[in-house]
């Protein structure tokens, strides 16, 4: 089992990040602005992107502190995958530590989806703390798989 | 062991991408200003940042696929780590298939440096590309730990 991890600090409360992720109308400002879905613990969210996209079963919502979500529909590699985000105040930051634990094994479309993760991450903060993310179909590209 | 992996496309030639990747000035230009040493095979790179630095020995560098580096100076979590850039042609793009491995175990400096390596590899891709990367200390800051 192999894990993909980051960590930023977006400074602004612990409840603005949390509400960026566990809100569509916060995930679609940053990730894919075609998310739709229950944000809520136990909801299922659906997340678009061009090629495809994500069903992700909210496992954990503990406000402030941790998202936890299970991939449930999506690329053959990431089904049965978790993702998790940890906040804590450190400074004037909320840091976000990052994990998208649980990859079978570290092929190509897992290097390609750390890179990713990072700057959808950086489109988070930038959401967070100015208004304004760069979601999908909006993203920074990054090679020719986008 | 754990590892960090990253992938990028960079719309420029193997041999522009391996020059970024094996030349102090390259390196210089993407990385981190403060880049001096011998970055042959078998020399060592020193990298400078505000905090502290990195020295590289260059175990291989095999012009336009692979360059690898063992960290033999830095910090204890750095130590005996390697870092990695394989090269390919895909489409028009260089893809540069990015590991930095041995890592004993995943503490948040790893999730720290992930997120880095990320913001540094898309610098080396703008340099490549545009003649104009974001080296330290002009990076970008992903969080209070810069």
């Amino acid at each position: 089992m192999v894990d993909i991890l980051h960590r930023i600090g977006v400074t602004s409360s612990p409840d603005d990040v949390y509400a960026a992720l566990t809100t569509v109308d916060g995930l679609a400002n940053w990730w894919t602005e075609d998310t739709d879905g229950d944000a809520n613990l136990g909801g299922v969210i659906r997340f678009r992107f061009v090629p495809g996209g994500f069903d992700m079963k909210v496992l954990e919502a503990q406000p402030a502190e941790r998202v936890l979500w299970e991939v449930v529909d999506g690329p053959e590699e990431w089904i049965g995958t978790q993702v998790r985000f940890e906040l804590k105040q450190e400074d004037d930051f909320t840091i976000v530590l990052f994990r998208h634990e649980g990859w079978k094994e570290p092929g190509e479309f897992m290097y390609h989806c750390s890179t990713k993760w990072a700057t959808f991450l950086m489109s988070l903060k930038r959401l967070v703390e100015t208004g304004e993310g760069e979601p999908a179909p909006r993203d920074v590209a990054i090679s020719n798989w986008h």
